[in-house]
């Protein structure tokens, strides 16, 4: 490992990296490189590798052995590149040390600017800039920065000393405080970071580089960080890279400014030049959102009474302009660039792919292949199917008039209605209660993401389009309004302002992200309209792939919705749900409650025309489609009162009586509490301890057989009466729960006489299939067996992760989290299915299945059918549907063409 | 199949079958063509094979085409060996028609005897035998037998007409009544079926020998032989086979009989030839045990007054004698003979392999490979594993003065204490109540089975040690006294009586099935004192086998117990046993309740010393023995008051509050309800849906580690400081529960850091294990990730059933016996371990761990480690040891031997 390189040096037109290298040396480092070879005007320096972060943390924190060495010959060669020296006192070269990750997470790590200036430093800058002012500020930014990201003190002590000053002064903006005061202040912050660490900040700009690299490997894994990675599924053995590069500045006048730009519409996909600039500012103040930015273009000012950029610098701009053209085009994908314009001059610091909302990505991918830029395939590739959640679910009723309160920039499509709440800790409180929030911050940070991922949608007083809360939301797919400047926010206090009117904490508000509108009160919400480019990619996705998509249903309603969406069957229709309807739960429980064959059989009767009708409807709505309808799953004391209810129930009016005067209400209340005490004996003789694995599913249906067979004949009295009104029906009857084939044969027999006899009687002959879940691990273990019985499988594979895992769904919220905290699972298995284990399982179900019935049609009905990663594996082990809720119906047809595409790829 | 042969021919010394052929014409037929071979004098047959009445089952109860001719043919070749014709009316040939499996169902199934008898061929009787009494006593016989197993009629209305005749004519015995009695008696009978079936009885003897034919297979799917195949593990698909042989009579005066023998004592395994007869008698007499038999020779009179053969019919009993010695040399194992005597020819009707009692199994295994019959291999094959479990348990105490008032027949060994009940039903319905109760019968019928099976004993008034009640206990391994006279038992007013002792239905008795004591009240129990015998056939199994036995214990009583019993270390200590001592629970409480780690630590502290005892205790006890320690399993909340519990008292409490006068009281109940309120909102804090699939195992030593770390530190002082005192200590540390590699690796560390810091405090350096349970499907599927972790592994199959098959063990009583009914399920898979599915994974887990490290220790310590096909099947699959509970242990010891044995034969 002698040779090892650790770090790749660009700069003067030439870089050692390149952008096929962004694992090694992450998205920005890669990209940095890649500009640099394309001579596209970067500061030079260089990139500290991932390998080195994750060497860092296997070998107990210790860096390689070579690492230093590396850095400080490249450290000479930027030297060379920008003429400047590290800790030179006449001209300094000063550097940015930042983190760079594989794939971008946005505010996640922590970056120090200004590096290598001190007391010998500053003056070099001065004579350098000729500008006091700017060399003091950058100064005690610097020592900000360091005592905040690299020492640890808290940001909220420095910026007490910095008020207290403008205070002292009576000024309101920073920009007010002139020299002298900088210089004070710097002089406080030292003091700060002596008292508050008992050491000094260090001169020496070598040692403030070393530390500033281990600061940034080390927010690799701070609590923020780990929780970003695990929302977005970012494996934490990835690491980041450490990019030093020498500092170009924006804040040195109003020839300089700095600002990020998309090289399309990043909310609306549109082919525009987007973008913000700060003029006089330096990189952090567009991020932080802390100033309202200004327009890049004339374009995009949409009524802003701020200068564009365009206005303002029209050299610089057109020069910009030639850039990102050049660069879209080189990456055949939109854009995300950060620049700065030092005195003129423009510099790019980062180039990447831009984060954009579903909506965009859709426009963007569509049009790329139209123009030609980029083919089909790869369109639909760049469109990731879980973000069309976002287009998928309601959106404000524009034919409603709500109350509108004020108005944000459109940060993050979508609409959002919930109570108001201040803080991320009550916005998850809330949440986990149940209740729908919407997050107000005066402008968010990272600490607030679990907040943000629990609310509703976000609400800032200040910030732009690329603030922290709006690149964060769309990220989430979840709706943002940003920059709101009319509210006045008093968290404290409990509530918010605009002009006269008051909300307090817990009031409802809703917003429009697509539009920017805070309403008061609880908006209607309507289904989404679908774009014409939304209809464009789903059919090129559905020429490409070969997964066919159904969906989960069980009412008419839904298979309608469902169908809208492109289902091409129903994969699982729950007969359980019919079961709870207010008219029939009662003789539900008449039937649960009958103590002999024929009393249930008599409550069994009453039910059966209530289920030919759903039957009906749903073969109606899915009319030609393929419906599969599983028999009664769950077990039978879902149907009764809880115990402990009843408990409570008879003990009060337990206590009522000895509070009673007349006989006739003693009478009644014993009767009343006689009936109950009945009721309670049943729900406890009905009484699981596991009711997960206990008598559910087809063990209920080889107990009761009369309950099946009311259900069986339901299907075909409805199919067979719909045949004849000229419907074309396969019924697919599913039956759950099987663990050994014999339980299949056993029910089976039966349901094919009923289903006979039915047909016999109506005269009709239908063609049917009677087939099984694959949800119980032995069932997996036993395929060939049930094979040969069974006529097609559907994996449940909500119960087969439950017992696979042996993790109950209910109870495993208290240990799940803290597992993928601690690492022990990279993710919910809940959430994407678990390749690993319960994968093979599935894989086995198919290949002993499949090895005694080649034709064996196999789906997933799990609600890990409308996951994509999972998408992806059934569709690899061979799977010939997934089935899912409706709203996910697009994601799933999506996920299923871009797996065949990678496929194809590889 | 046209040629297919399905009958087989048997007479005049010469069989078409062998013993070899078991399989085909069922152990009765197999032997019957086996003795004419060996020219034993046996009445000429043919036998009707078991694939017939497959075939009938599996083709809507229709015979094969052939059948009936080439039944014919073998009838004709009967007439000439017997010189005598079907319904010929001069001199008749008469058959019997009997049921024979492959393996013996004593009782089980029908037989009908006489056949071919009609008011013609009696005639033919009468001149034949000049016995006008013996033929009609036959003729009313056999049509009782054919009206009641053939044509469906109860027994009890023949016997009814029978006892009316016998009170008309004011006789006592059945042979005082005479033949004008008997032939009015056919007439009645005659009228009686007429009447009862609106058919005539059927007179001709081929339309009789058909549906006799049919009845003997149609009994193969009764209720009771179902339910006997259950308990006995026979599969329903070997069927019966159907032996038709030429009668041959023992009632036929003073110079016939008729009687059952073994070739050595059945319940003690002596050399000595044992056996029954009666005068003058058919076979059924003797073995329905109405009548109490004569003993077979003198050595066997044992007080009693009856003339034995030998005195009796000194020349016939030599030929026996010599007979018997000539079958168990042939067979080289126990015959159980069937002999008629008929006008002093002796014939052999039946000769099998005997049911003997483990502990008569195990002395004549010895005493055969002693005598060089045998090889040790065959002798160790000769015990069933299963069988050792009746000399394992407890018998009465020989040092107490027990109050014997009664005395029968030692008919099955083992003691049983319990209260006595008169009817089978209330035998289940108590011993479903978890009483213990003592079956009393006047005699067992095949109707018992159930209350035979759920008692802890039987005792009879009548018959002998070969009457139902002798043989199905023997069979069951359970305690049994026979035909104890002295009883009159009044089972519907509730009492028994001895004298004048009168014993209601409730009381406690006890019986000594070795001795043949009846005991009033509850005796004292002890250990069973095991033989040299036993020790010797151990000694054996040890040397041949290869499988380890361990044991499961807790406690070093337990770990006694099974280190006497032969357990070569303990292959799973369960922790959490000692969390419920007495003194303990309320620290465990404190710990469960604590509101922040410290507290919790606080009250693991005061654990510590009491779990580091517990350890010694146990290390002690076994002794340079191998010991697995499995950390805490159990969700916490089992350590807690139940909710449902606290609902109630709290209510009560309320309710107690409306009555109270004094302030006093009312603030002390106040004071009770707010803490008891409290408990129930942390008991329903840690409420599961699930808790099987919940927080439990090593999910709460990740979500709290300091409980594992607390288990761990005291298991390494204690092997630490035993170590010191010159113990030699390997522990063994377990975690329950894994499904993930990373589970096991974060408890891993932690218990690494710990057992180095405890041995380095001690200044000991120990070899210590850690390994894991495979107790979860998702464990067998990627043991081979775990398996470079762990160091050991431990089949649980108890929760690899569970979770496997979906059922939870305390619930899946509601179905299981159903599906077991149903043939869904051919066996309880918590019983014996389902290797179709479980041992799947079982093997998956094996095969996948070794593949990684290739010298894993692999064992398995659920409640299949002492079933035997279980533990046959752990063999196989290469497992190093099987663990299970004390008692069990030489079982499992046996079970590997003959695992190993069958693996050598093979």
């Amino acid at each position: 490992m002698a040779n090892k390189k650790y770090v790749y040096f660009f700069g003067q037109g030439k870089a050692e990296g390149s952008a096929g290298m962004k694992n090694l040396l992450g998205g920005k480092g890669a990209n940095l490189a890649e500009m640099t070879n394309l001579e596209i005007p970067v500061p030079a320096g260089f990139t500290i590798t991932t390998e080195v972060c994750t060497a860092y943390y296997e070998n107990n924190q210790q860096y390689p052995e070579e690492l230093w060495a590396q850095v400080g010959e490249n450290l000479k060669k930027v030297e060379e590149a920008m003429g400047a020296k590290f800790g030179d006192p006449q001209k300094p070269l000063l550097v940015s040390v930042r983190s760079g990750a594989r794939v971008s997470m946005p505010g996640m790590m922590d970056t120090v600017l200004n590096l290598g200036l001190n007391d010998e430093t500053v003056q070099g800058v001065i004579s350098q800039t000729r500008n006091e002012r700017f060399a003091y500020d950058s100064y005690r930014r610097f020592i900000n920065m360091f005592g905040d990201v690299v020492m640890g003190l808290a940001h909220g002590k420095f910026e007490k000393i910095f008020q207290a000053k403008k205070n002292e002064l009576g000024v309101k903006l920073d920009t007010e405080l002139d020299t002298e005061a900088l210089n004070d202040i710097v002089a406080k912050y030292k003091a700060l970071v002596k008292q508050e660490t008992g050491k000094d900040y260090p001169e020496d700009p070598r040692t403030q580089l070393e530390m500033a690299i281990g600061a940034v490997f080390g927010s690799w894994n701070t609590e923020r960080a780990i929780t970003y990675r695990r929302l977005n599924k970012i494996p934490g053995d990835w690491g980041t890279a450490v990019n030093v590069q020498s500092m170009v500045y924006g804040n040195m006048g109003n020839d300089s400014g700095t600002g990020v730009a998309f090289t399309r519409d990043p909310a609306t996909g549109e082919n525009v030049f987007f973008g913000e600039y700060l003029i006089d500012a330096q990189g952090e103040d567009v991020v932080a959102g802390i100033r309202t930015p200004q327009p890049i273009n004339i374009a995009q000012k949409k009524g802003s009474t701020l200068p564009s950029l365009e206005e303002e610098m029209p050299q610089t701009y057109k020069e910009l302009e030639e850039i990102y053209k050049r660069l879209e085009n080189h990456y055949t994908d939109m854009q995300d660039l950060e620049f700065t314009i030092q005195k003129g001059k423009l510099f790019l610091l980062q180039t990447r792919v831009g984060k954009r909302t579903a909506a965009a990505a859709i426009k963007i991918a569509v049009d790329m292949a139209e123009e030609g830029l980029i083919d089909k395939p790869t369109a639909v590739l760049r469109v990731e199917p879980g973000q069309l959640d976002q287009l998928l679910h309601p959106m404000i009723d524009p034919n409603t008039k709500p109350e509108v309160i004020a108005k944000g920039l459109p940060a993050s499509p979508g609409a959002a209605v919930g109570k108001i709440v201040f803080t991320a800790e009550k916005a998850q409180e809330d949440a986990e209660k149940g209740e729908a929030v919407v997050l107000v911050r005066i402008e968010t940070s990272p600490e607030d993401i679990g907040g943000m991922h629990a609310a509703q949608g976000i609400l800032t007083a200040r910030g732009g389009m690329t603030s922290h809360a709006a690149v964060v939301a769309r990220g989430m797919g979840k709706c943002c309004v940003a920059g709101c400047g009319a509210l006045e926010i008093h968290g404290e206090a409990g509530y918010m302002s605009v002009g006269d009117l008051k909300i307090r904490e817990g009031d409802f508000i809703s917003l429009n992200g697509s539009t920017g509108q805070v309403i008061l009160g609880e908006a209607k919400l309507i289904k989404a309209e679908l774009s014409g480019d939304f209809s464009k990619l789903m059919s090129w996705a559905d020429e490409l792939r070969t997964l066919k998509v159904r969906t989960n249903a069980d009412t008419p309603e839904d298979a309608q919705v469902a169908r809208e969406f492109g289902a091409e069957g129903i994969g699982l229709c729950r007969t359980e749900h019919m079961f709870f309807g207010e008219e029939r739960l009662p003789i539900v429980q008449e039937m649960i409650l009958a103590d002999s064959k024929e009393a249930r059989q008599k409550a069994l009767d009453q039910l059966l025309p209530m289920q030919k009708s759903d039957f009906k409807g749903i073969f109606k709505a899915m009319k030609d489609l393929p419906v599969t309808i599983r028999l009664l799953d769950p077990p039978l004391h879902e149907f009764l009162p809880k115990g402990e209810e009843l408990i409570v129930q008879i003990a009060d009016l337990k206590f009522q009586l000895s509070s009673m005067a007349s006989l006739e209400e003693i009478d009644d209340l014993l009767a009343q509490i006689k009936e109950k005490e009945y009721l309670a004996t049943k729900v406890e003789s009905l009484h699981e301890f596991n009711p997960m694995l206990g008598h559910r599913g087809c063990r209920l249906g080889i107990t009761y057989p009369e309950i099946y067979n009311m259900q069986v004949q339901a299907i075909f009295e409805a199919a067979c009466e719909l045949t004849k009104e000229g419907y074309s029906i396969v019924p697919e009857v599913m039956i759950p729960l099987i663990g050994d084939v014999n339980e299949f044969s056993y029910i089976k027999k039966s349901a094919i006489v009923i289903a006979e006899d039915v047909m016999k009687r109506s005269g009709v002959t239908l063609k049917y299939m009677l087939g099984t879940m694959i949800e119980i691990p032995r069932a997996a273990l036993t395929a060939d067996a049930i094979a040969k019985e069974a006529e097609f499988f559907s994996f449940g594979t909500n119960d087969l992760t439950q017992m696979t895992f042996g993790f109950s769904r209910d109870d495993a919220g208290v240990f799940l989290p803290g597992y993928v905290e601690k690492k022990i699972l990279s993710e919910d298995p809940f959430i994407a299915l678990d390749q690993t284990g319960v994968g093979q399982l599935v894989q086995m179900g198919v290949e002993k299945g499949r090895s005694v019935r080649p034709d064996l049609k196999v789906g997933i009905c799990g609600e890990h059918g409308g996951e994509p990663s999972s998408v992806e594996f059934c569709y690899r082990v061979g799977l010939n549907y997934v089935s899912c809720s409706p709203y996910r119906v697009p994601i799933a047809r999506l996920a299923a063409a871009h797996a065949r595409i990678k496929e194809e790829q590889a």
